[in-house]
C-alpha cells in the first residue's frame, strides 16, 4: 500500500448498511503483506443467487476460471478473497491451490465447494500457498457477521490507498432492497476490466439470469470505460451476489423487465460507475481525474476507441499531470487511433474552454482561462470530429513519476 | 533538448563521407529554440530521385501532406527541415506556411516548389511563421557544401539528446555507392513511424520506383518495429534521396531485381535499421535497450501484436526500469493482447534466462542469475508461444520518471 492517501480520494464515506444474509469477517493471514487485513471470507444464506463477469485476458488466473465454470449454476455460499498474491501464472499448482482453498472454505461454510466463489489480487507468477487460508477460514466462518463492509473493502486492497465502497437503497413494490458495492484497484487497470476487484451485494431477490443480464450491461459504462495504465490484468472480477432475504419482509422478486426492474438495473449501474471513480481516483501515482469525451464520431464503437486512444495516452497523460491543455497531443491521439477523422473538422475543448476549431488553434483561445482550468483536479477533455452521432465516454487519471515509482518497485 | 546525454548513447560516431549531389547547409534561425541550430537546407543535384513513407495518423501535418502530393513526380532539389514546431493541425494557415517555405526554397535553389520537400517537428498546433526560412534560406543554399552530415543531424534534434547518423558503402558493379542517413526522435514514438524524422542520402543512380520499393521494405523491420510511448505522431517522415552521381564514375544504376539490387536494399535496410535503434537509445528517459522477440504465435502478424502489447505496456517497461526480471507482467501483456495464447504452453525468457514454462515459474530459476541480468543496459525478452511458427522482433526502452518529467514540461 502506497504510504499517502491519493489527492483525489473522497473525503468521507457513507455508512454502509448491513445486508441480510451476507455475513463478513477479515483476518491477518499474512500471505504477503504483514501488519493489515489480506483475507476475507463472505457468508450467503442459502438460495444467494450469483453474477459474475471477468477479465477477457487470454492468460486468466486460476481463481478466475474457477469462477467462470460455477457460474452456471449461479448459487453461491461462500466468497474468499485474499490480497497480495494474484494466483496467476501458476500452473499445476495454482490450481491444487485453488482447490484446496475452495474445499477449506467449503469445509467451514459447510456447503459444496461449487458454491464457494474465490479471488486473489497481488504479484502474478507467486505460487499461493493455501495453508494460510486453512488455518483461517473454519474460524472467519464462525465469526463473520453482519456489515462490516468497510473491513472488507480494506481486506482486498493491494497498492489502493484507500478503500472503495458504495451504497444505494431503492423502493420497489413490498419495501425496500439495498445494494452495497466494494473494489479494489490503483495499478493494472484497464478496459476489459482491470485487476480490479468489485463485489456487489443485495437483500434483493433476483434470479440468477436477471442478475447477470444487469451486471453484463452495468460493467459496460463503468468498469470497462476506464483506464489508468492500458494494461488489462489477469484477475479482473465483477462479481453480484444477491441473498433474497427480502422476501421474508415481503419484498417480490426483481422481474426479467419493467419499472422495478429498471430502478435495481439502474442502482446497480450506479454503484458501479461510483466504484469504477473511485479505482481511477487511486490510480497509481493520479493527481487528476480526467473524463475523455468523444462526439461526432462515425459510429459509437468508433468513438470509443478514439477516447481510448486518447485515455491511454503517455503523452496527453503526461501534460495533464503537467497542468498544460497541450492539445496538440489530443491531435496526435485522435490521429493515431486509425477512426475515421478529418483533421481540419476537429474541436477540441478542455473543460468548456475551447482550444481548437477548423483544424487550427481557437481564434477566441485564452492561455490564462485554459492554465487556469488546468489546475482542477477533475478536468474534461472532450473531442467532437464532427462526422456523425457516435459518442463514448472514458475515464482516465494522468501519468506522473509517482506510477513510475510505484512501479519500478513493486516485486519486492 | 535535455541536459544529459542518454545513458545508451553509442561512444563513437562513424565518419560521414561526402555523397556527390548532396550539399547540405544549416542555421540558427531562432524558429523556437535560442543558442543552437534549428534550419536545415539540403541541395541536390538535377536528376535526383526521391522516395517517402509517412505516418498513417489520420491527423497529419501539413508539410507531410505536401511531400505526399509531390512523391508522383519523384524528383528532388531541395530538403528543407525545421525543429522547433512541427507545422501540425495548423489549418490553412500551416498550409500557406508550407507553401511559403517551398517557395522561398525553390527560389533560393533555383528550382520549381514541386521539387522541394519538407519536414518540421516540435510542438504541435503552433502557427509556424515562414519569415525565419524566408530570411535564410537563399544564403543557405548559397552556402550550402558536401559533407556535413553531423551538421545536419544535429539541426534537426528536439528533445535528443545525441545526434543520429549511420553510412554504409557497398561494392556494385563498377565502383561502389555510399549511403549516409539521418535521423532524429525521441518521444511521441511509435510504429507506423514516430516523430521520427530520417533522411537517407545516396549517390547510387536508384528509378523513383526501385527507391520507393526498397524503402517500403526497409521501414517494416526497422522504424515501424520500434515504440518508444506508444504514440504515434503527426509528422513521421522517412525519405531518400538518390543523386546518381555515382553513374559520372561509371556505376550502373541499381536495376529493379538482382544481386545489385539486394545489395543496395540491404544496405538501405540496416541504415534504417541502425538509425531506428539510436531513436529508441534515445528515448525519452531511456535507461534501458530492450528487444522483444515473440516465437510461436499462430501467424507473424499475431506475433507482431502480442510483441506490440509487450513493448507498450507500462507496467512491463516500468519493471525493467526497475530492473526487475517481473515476468509476471509479460504474462499480463501477452494475455491483454487478445491474439491466440495458451497460458499452460507459454515460455519466458529474459536474456537466456528461462524464468517461466508450462504456465508456472521455471522450476530452474535463479533470481541471483537473472537480477544480474537486469542490470544489462541492453536487454532481451522473450516468448515463446508454442503454439505455431509466428515471429516477431520490436525494440523499445523503459519507462521512467525521467519520461514524466520531460513530458509534463514540454510545451514551454
Amino acid at each position: 500500500m502506497a504510504g499517502k492517501v491519493s489527492p483525489l480520494a473522497p473525503t468521507s464515506y457513507p455508512e454502509m448498511p448491513e445486508i441480510e444474509g451476507v455475513r463478513i469477517a477479515t483476518a491477518e493471514a499474512g500471505i504477503r503483506y504483514k501488519g493489515r487485513t489480506d483475507l476475507l471470507f463472505v457468508g450467503f444464506d442459502e438460495g444467494t443467487t450469483v453474477a459474475g463477469v471477468f477479465t477477457r485476458s487470454r492468460c486468466a488466473s486460476a481463481p478466475v476460471e474457477w469462477n467462470r465454470a460455477r457460474l452456471g449454476k449461479g448459487q453461491a455460499r461462500a466468497l474468499v478473497v485474499n490480497s497480495g498474491n494474484a494466483n496467476a501464472f501458476t500452473g499445476m499448482k495454482g490450481r491444487s491451490s485453488t482447490t484446496a482453498t475452495a474445499r477449506a472454505a467449503a469445509d467451514a461454510a459447510r456447503c459444496t465447494p461449487d458454491e464457494v466463489f474465490l479471488a486473489s489480487t497481488g504479484v502474478i507468477g507467486e505460487p499461493l500457498d493455501p495453508a494460510p487460508f486453512e488455518r483461517h477460514l473454519t474460524q472467519l466462518s464462525g465469526s463473520a457477521g453482519p456489515g462490516r463492509f468497510m473491513d472488507a473493502a480494506r481486506a482486498i486492497m493491494t497498492t489502493d490507498t484507500y478503500p472503495k465502497v458504495a451504497t444505494r437503497t431503492i423502493e420497489v413494490e413490498g419495501g425496500s432492497v439495498t445494494l452495497n458495492g466494494i473494489a479494489k484497484g490503483a495499478g493494472m487497470i484497464a478496459p476489459d476490466m482491470a485487476t480490479m476487484l468489485s463485489f456487489v451485494f443485495t437483500d434483493a431477490s433476483v434470479p440468477q439470469e436477471t442478475l447477470q443480464a444487469c451486471l453484463v450491461e452495468a460493467v459496460r459504462g463503468s468498469f470497462n470505460s476506464i483506464t489508468i495504465d492500458s494494461d488489462t490484468s489477469t484477475s479482473d472480477t465483477l462479481m453480484a451476489f444477491a441473498t433474497g432475504t427480502s422476501e421474508r419482509r415481503g419484498v417480490a422478486a426483481i422481474p426479467a423487465s419493467g419499472p422495478v426492474f429498471n430502478a435495481f438495473q439502474e442502482a446497480l449501474a450506479d454503484i458501479c460507475l461510483e466504484l469504477a471513480h473511485q479505482v481511477v481516483r487511486d490510480g497509481e501515482g493520479a493527481t487528476k481525474f480526467v473524463e475523455v469525451k468523444v462526439t461526432g464520431a462515425v459510429s459509437d464503437e468508433s468513438a470509443r476507441r478514439i477516447a481510448r486512444s486518447i485515455a491511454d495516452s503517455p503523452l496527453v497523460k503526461t501534460a495533464v499531470a503537467g497542468q498544460d491543455a497541450n492539445w496538440g497531443r489530443v491531435v496526435m491521439a485522435v490521429g493515431k487511433a486509425g477512426e475515421p477523422a478529418e483533421r481540419d473538422q476537429l474541436a477540441i475543448f478542455f473543460g468548456e474552454h475551447r482550444v481548437a476549431v477548423d483544424g487550427e488553434r481557437d481564434p477566441a483561445y485564452s492561455e490564462e482561462a485554459v492554465s487556469a482550468y488546468m489546475k482542477n483536479s477533475d478536468l474534461l477533455i472532450a473531442v467532437d470530429l464532427g462526422m456523425g452521432s457516435g459518442a463514448a465516454v472514458l475515464w482516465t487519471c494522468d501519468l506522473t513519476d509517482e506510477y513510475v515509482a510505484i512501479n519500478a518497485d513493486y516485486r519486492s
